[in-house]
C-alpha cells in the first residue's frame, strides 16, 4: 500500500474543502452570525493545519499504485471530508453532538439529505449555506473537482482512472475524452450552468436568493436538504414544477448532456437506460395519481393538485432527492409501494442521483433473460446487449455482486437499527432511504420527521450506509476487506 | 412442445393424487362426516375421470423432449394438483370459495402453511388430514414420488434428471446415485423414516393419534399447518422441543442422511452448509434468547421457557415451517428483525424447507468475495469453491440469477398486495411469508392472524408466490417466458 501517496491526495481533498468553507464562513459573517462564523473560521484553521502537515510528510511518494490504492483514496476522502466537514455544526452549538453532526454532514455530501435538525428555518444563514453546498459537492464527486483542476502528470495516468471509476456512479465509467481531466472538467462545466439555470428559474419563482441558491444545491445534487420546515410544501406549483423537472434532469446520465453539446440526438433518444427511466418515472406519476385521485377533495382541492404532487414526489424519490412537497406517510399503501419500489431503483448511473440504478436494474433484467434463455436452450451462446454492443462479462459480473452486496447491507443495516425497536416501515424505509441517499422514507422517518430519535449506533450505521450508498458499495468493501491490508 | 408427453405425464400425477385422497376419504368416512367424505368421492371422481382421458389421449407420445418440457412438466402439475386438490374443500362447504381454497392447497402442497381458515379445531377429520398431508406430499415433491414409484424405460433418461433438476431445491442437483429411480427412492425412504420417528416421539407426548400424525405431516413437509387454534401454542415444552429438533432435521440437505448411511461421517461434519446452517440458528436463538430475556416475568415465567420459545421459532421460521408457539409479533423488534432476516435465508438446499436456501446464500457471499478480490487483483483467475472442489460458472451465473429474479418477484408481489391496503410490516412479511413457503409474518399476518382478510387479488398474487417458491422460480418463469412457446 503506497500510504504516502494516499496522505498527499488526501492532504489536497482537505485543502479544498477548507476553501470551500470561504463563502458559508463570509455568509455567517455578514449575517453578523458570529458564532457560525467562528466555526467556520475553526474548522479551516484544523483544514489548513492538517493539511499542510500531511503534505509536508507525504510530498515525496512514490508513484507505485493499484486499484486499490484508488479505492481507498476514495473510501478515505470521503470519511475525512464528513469527519472534518461535521465541526462547523458542533463549533457553532448548533448540532452540538457530534456523531449528530457527522450524520448531518454525511447525509450534505452523499446527498441525502436526512436530517437530525427539526428546525431548519432557525439555523443561522452560513450553516443552511455549507449544508445545502454539500449536497453539491457531493452530487458530482469531490475528487472528480479535484481532477478536474488540479494540472498534474501523474493525474493522466492509470491512478486516475482507478480514482473515477471508484467514485462515479454506474456499473461501467464510460470516458467521454480521451484524457480523463477533459473528462472531469466536461462533467463539471455541465453541471455548473445547469445548476444556474436551475437558480434563475427559482429567482423567477420569487424565492429569495440564498433560499434559491440553497434549492439549487439541493436540486442538482439529488440532495435534498430543504430550507424549509416543511421542506417544499408551502411551495407554489411553479416552483415545484422547475424542481420536479430539473431534479428529473440531474438524474439523467451526464453523457447524455454531453451528447446533445456533440449534436447527437439520435444516440440519445435510442439510449436505453434513459427510456426506461423516462418509462418508470410517467408510469409511477400515473399509478399514484389515479392511486391518490380519491384524495380530491380531503387531501388535495384539484385533479391538477393532485398530478402536480404525484409528478413531484416521482421525481423526487426516484432520483433520490428526498424533497417533499406532501406528507405522502397520508397516501394509500399502493403508492406508498410505488415509492418504496422507486427508492430501490434510483436514477441513471452517471449521474448525480443515487440508488440500485436503472443501468444496472436494465443489466439485471437481462441477465435474467438470458440465463432463462440459456437453461432452455444450453448449447446456444447468448450475449447480454446495452445500447447495442455487447456488455463484458466483467460488468456483468460485478452488477450481480453488486445486486448481492446490495441485499447483504440492507439486510444487515436493518437488524442494527431495529435495535432502537420502531416499526418495520420505519426500520425498513429508514434504511431504503440512507443507503440509497434519498432522505425521508416512511412512518417514523416520513417526510414530516427526522431522524434525531435514533441512537447513537443507529446513526452511525445509517451514516456507513450513505457512504456505502453514495460511493456504491465497493470502496466501503475494499476498505473492509483483508485482502486489501495484506502484504503482497 | 411435446404436449402429448406432458398429457401423459399429468394423468400419472392426477392419478396419483387420486390415490392418495383414499385415506381422507376413509377418515371422513368412519369419522361419520357425510359431507366430507362426499367430497372427496367426488374429486377422486372428477380425478379419475380427467386422468383417464388424458391418458387415452396422450398414450401414444413421442420421445422427443428438451430442458424446457421438463420445467412445463413441473409448472404445470403442481397448477393441476393445487386446482384439483382445493375441490374438497368447496365440496365439503368447508371452504366455500373457490379461490380461497386454491389458497389453502397451494399453501399446503408448497408447504407454506399459511391459512385462511380461522377455526381450524372446527375442520372434519378428514379435510384435516388432507390438508397436512398435502404438506408431506409437496415437501419432498409429488414428480419425485413419481419417479420413485413408477417402473418404465423412459424414467432413466435425461428427461428424468431434468424434471428432478426442476422440482428439486437448491442450486445444484447432485444425484446420490448413478440411476435417478434409485435417488428418489432413497430420498422417500429416508423421508417416511424420520417421518414415522417423529410421529413416534409425538405420541409419547400424549398427543393423540391424528393430531400427532397431522403434526409429524406438517413437520416433515416443513409445513406448518396446526392442528390447533393457537398453532402449536398449548403444547407441552417435550412436544415443542420434539417439533423443534424435527422441524431442524427435516431443514438438513438429505444427501447428509445418505452419507450417513453410508457412514462417512467426515463428510457430513465437513459439510460447508451445513456447518453455516447450525451456525446461523445457534447465533439468531442466541441472538433473540437475550433480546427477549427482559420479557421474563411479563410474557414468560422463566429463562428455560425464553429459550424454548427462541429455539422453537427460529428452527420454525429459518426451515420455513411455520409452526408458532407463541405470538411472536409482541417480541422486541430486534428479534422480529433476525426472524425477517431468517425468512429470507431459507433451510438448507435439497431439504424440505423452501427459502433462499443456505446453500445459495453462501454461494452469493463467495461471489461476492471473488469479484472483490478481482478488483483488487484483476489479473488473477479466482474459482469459488464448495467442499474444497470448484463450483461450475454456470451454478454460479444461476445462483445470480436466482437472487435477481427472488428480488424482483417480491418487489412485484409488494406492490400487488399493497393494493389492499394494509401497512408495510404487513406486506412485506406477507410476501415474504408466501414466497419463501413460511406462512405466519408479522403485524396483520402475524401467528394469531391469517389470511382471510387479503381480496382474491392479493391471494391470486401470494398463491403464485407459494408456487413460484416451492419450485425455486424457474418453472414457473418459463411457463411464463415467450421463448418456451416459440415454434423453433
Amino acid at each position: 500500500m503506497n500510504f504516502k501517496m494516499i496522505g498527499r491526495f488526501l492532504s489536497q481533498i482537505i485543502a479544498i474543502e477548507a476553501f470551500f468553507m470561504l463563502p458559508a464562513l463570509g455568509i455567517s459573517f455578514f449575517s453578523g452570525e458570529t458564532t457560525a462564523a467562528l466555526g467556520f473560521g475553526y474548522t479551516i484553521l484544523i483544514c489548513g493545519t492538517l493539511a499542510g502537515t500531511m503534505y509536508l510528510i507525504c510530498r515525496k511518494a512514490g508513484r507505485l499504485f493499484a486499484a486499490r490504492e484508488g479505492f481507498v483514496c476514495v473510501g478515505f476522502s470521503w470519511i475525512m471530508l464528513s469527519l472534518l466537514g461535521a465541526l462547523p455544526f458542533v463549533f457553532s452549538g448548533e448540532i452540538p453532538h457530534y456523531i449528530d453532526a457527522v450524520f448531518e454532514i454525511v447525509s450534505g455530501f452523499t446527498t441525502t439529505g436526512a436530517s437530525v435538525v427539526g428546525n431548519v428555518e432557525a439555523l443561522p444563514k452560513g450553516i443552511l449555506y455549507w449544508r445545502s453546498f454539500s449536497h453539491w459537492l457531493g452530487g458530482m464527486g469531490v475528487l472528480v473537482f479535484l481532477l478536474a483542476i488540479v494540472p498534474g502528470g501523474e493525474r493522466d495516468t492509470g491512478f486516475t482512472m482507478h480514482l473515477l471509476r471508484a467514485e462515479s456512479p454506474g456499473p461501467d465509467v464510460g470516458k467521454l475524452v480521451p484524457k480523463m481531466k477533459n473528462t472531469a472538467m466536461i462533467l463539471y462545466i455541465i453541471y455548473v450552468v445547469l445548476t444556474i439555470i436551475n437558480f434563475i428559474f427559482l429567482l423567477f419563482g420569487n424565492m429569495p436568493v440564498l433560499d434559491a441558491l440553497c434549492t439549487a444545491f439541493g436540486t442538482a445534487g439529488t440532495g435534498g436538504f430543504g430550507v424549509y420546515n416543511d421542506s417544499m410544501g408551502s411551495c407554489s406549483p411553479y416552483v415545484l414544477w422547475v424542481t420536479t423537472v430539473f431534479m428529473f434532469l440531474f438524474g439523467i446520465n451526464f453523457s447524455c448532456y454531453y451528447l446533445l453539446l456533440l449534436r447527437q440526438f439520435k444516440a440519445v433518444l435510442k439510449d436505453e437506460e434513459l427510456r426506461l427511466y423516462i418509462g418508470i418515472a410517467a408510469v409511477s406519476v400515473l399509478l399514484i395519481a389515479v392511486n391518490i385521485f380519491s384524495k380530491v377533495n380531503t387531501l388535495y382541492d384539484t385533479p391538477g393538485e393532485v398530478l402536480t404532487h404525484a409528478a413531484f414526489q416521482v421525481s423526487s424519490i426516484m432520483t433520490t432527492t428526498g424533497f417533499s412537497s406532501v406528507d405522502f406517510g397520508q397516501w394509500p399503501a399502493f403508492s406508498k409501494g410505488i415509492l418504496l419500489m422507486l427508492m430501490l431503483i434510483g436514477a441513471c448511473a452517471g449521474s448525480t442521483g443515487g440508488g440500485f440504478k436503472v443501468a444496472r436494474l436494465m443489466l439485471i433484467f437481462k441477465i435474467l433473460r438470458r440465463n432463462i434463455r440459456q437453461v432452455l436452450n444450453p448449447k446456444k451462446v447468448q450475449l447480454v446487449r446495452n445500447n447495442g454492443s455487447a456488455v463484458s462479462e466483467t460488468v456483468l459480473a460485478n452488477t450481480n455482486a453488486y445486486l448481492a452486496a446490495y441485499i447483504i447491507i440492507i439486510v444487515i443495516s436493518y437488524l442494527v437499527i431495529s435495535l432502537d425497536g420502531n416499526s418495520v416501515g420505519t426500520n425498513l424505509s429508514a434504511v431504503l432511504a440512507c443507503f440509497n441517499n434519498i432522505g425521508p422514507g416512511l412512518e417514523g422517518v416520513g417526510p414530516m420527521c427526522n431522524y434525531a430519535h435514533f441512537s447513537s449506533l443507529s446513526k452511525i450505521m445509517l451514516s456507513l450506509d450513505m457512504l456505502a450508498g453514495r460511493l456504491e458499495i465497493f470502496p466501503i468493501l475494499v476498505l473492509l476487506s483483508r485482502s486489501t491490508w495484506k502484504r503482497k
